[in-house]
């Protein structure tokens, strides 16, 4: 199987066995060519196939798994939306299968992450669970009663949960969504906005704030706050078993998880309390979900 | 079927026929019997059965369709837990089935007048629909890809969602749940707590609200934002295609449904908008949806 997981700056590519074993990796830009990028990326997609082909020539794929961001409906294999790369209501599958002659399954590059979380990573001994992806964004992966649940699309889109109405306006348009708050992406955006330091990452912001900083451990204390309250909502409205974080704030490990948790068990009372863990199959967890995908189509 | 919806004040229990036509209507105060509540309940159901038998001799129930509120494990059979009626871990389906010598099928309240709207009613056009019913307090039911979702009877506890986890103390022990605010129990409380008024009910306040009242027009306002951010948090986790609203708060019609409307479509961006409908099968629409699942036990 070929997954292609592309995202907003690169497209990554990888060639699995049947046995889920990655045999290769690759990683190239991701073109941007204003309304034309959808159409650069099957393109891409095709070249990528080439690639492996030359690298492995024993090697013969047998479907690919293609991963896009933005809004993404993997029954109809349209590409709903991404503002991003500049794309609305794209019939990805049909035309990477007419371009490359394989079957093509196509999904979200976090939905795909949180599959493989599910078929093999932390999510696995759940039937009820949330796979979050906390990185420059937050999204999220639904599986209800052990099947995925993607409401077209739109589902699971808990980075754009709404926790302030008043709070900062979000790149979706709407106003304090979760993403805006507790994103690593936000949690650096607005300690250098309180302070007009520039930092690498939320890393940092962490850092400052257990060296004793003040605006960083406001801005990291807010964020553990959202992301609890977004976790009070699951938890009324879905009573998941488990919510399992993964992505780059979760690198933080036990400085994450043990205060998040803390928040979640104080703000419940009677509702089902969620288990909350780190995911298990790291940064190519939606590639991997990918070729499992493109695995179901051929077998 | 007979169907027995149980609450907080008064059993209502209902004897169906096959079509769903209800035979008879019976009303009768909750037994009170402190930790043997739940036994006391389970015994009136069979004094109810048998005054059905007398009133329609003709008439053999084929099964029992019991209600009742709290958390409810449907699949098991199980009230969880009640802390009003004091019950937990009540193996109610089994224990009526001993009495009563009926197939019974054993829900929650809400869930079966979800039900009943998702058969019969205003959510049967949609395959992945909230139904709200709004009264005393708040509560859900989920229908996702077109099924039931209980989580274990901890899910579409829509009524304990946060929404500030610094508003008042809800009866569950949580802070700022949206019943607290938005529920027409909460309305009423409210404005009394403000003005020192002592009123009937929430249709009250919004007639105090529409005349131009500084207290009502806040109370009734407040409600309404804090029903539109748990419909936007609904949007954003699930995406239903519709949010359908029953229960007394939704007799206020367009006076509830268009301003409620108008603050979703303002909050959300590209997540989809759920359409927002009132309930149509009206007040017994638990009761039928308990005979619904009681036919299904025998058909």
């Amino acid at each position: 199987m070929i997954a292609v997981d592309v995202g907003g700056t690169d497209i990554k590519a990888a060639l699995f066995d049947e046995s889920g074993r990655m045999l290769g990796l690759s990683r190239t830009p991701t073109p941007r060519n204003g309304e034309l990028t959808a159409l650069s990326v099957i393109y891409r997609v095709e070249e990528l196939r080439l690639q492996f082909a030359v690298t492995f020539p024993a090697v013969l794929p047998r479907a690919v798994g293609l991963l896009v961001p933005g809004v993404v409906d993997d029954d109809a294999g349209i590409g709903v939306l991404s503002t991003n790369l500049q794309w609305a209501n794209v019939p990805f599958k049909q035309l990477t299968e007419e371009l490359i002659h394989l079957p093509t399954t196509f999904s979200h590059d976090v939905r795909a992450a949180g599959e493989a979380e599910f078929r093999l990573g932390a999510a696995r001994p759940f039937r009820n669970v949330v796979v979050l992806v906390i990185g420059t964004g937050i999204a999220g992966s639904l599986f209800i009663d052990g099947h995925a649940h993607t409401g077209g699309g739109y589902a699971g889109e808990i980075g754009h949960a709404i926790i302030d109405p008043a709070g900062p306006l979000c790149g979706c348009g709407s106003r304090g969504c979760l993403e805006t708050i507790a994103s690593a992406g936000a949690i650096v955006r607005r300690y250098e906005q309180r302070t007009g330091a520039r930092l690498r990452g939320a890393r940092e912001v962490l850092a400052l704030a257990e060296a004793g900083d003040v605006a960083a451990t406001a801005v990291w204390s807010e964020a553990l706050d959202a992301l609890a309250l977004s976790i009070t909502q699951l938890a009324a409205i879905l009573a998941p078993e488990a919510v399992v974080i993964g992505g780059g704030l979760a690198q933080a490990g036990e400085k994450l998880f043990v205060p998040l948790r803390e928040r979640v068990s104080t703000l419940l009372s009677f509702h089902r309390q969620p288990l909350i863990v780190p995911a298990s199959i790291g940064e190519n967890a939606g590639l991997l979900g990918g070729a499992l995908r493109a695995r179901d189509l051929v077998s």
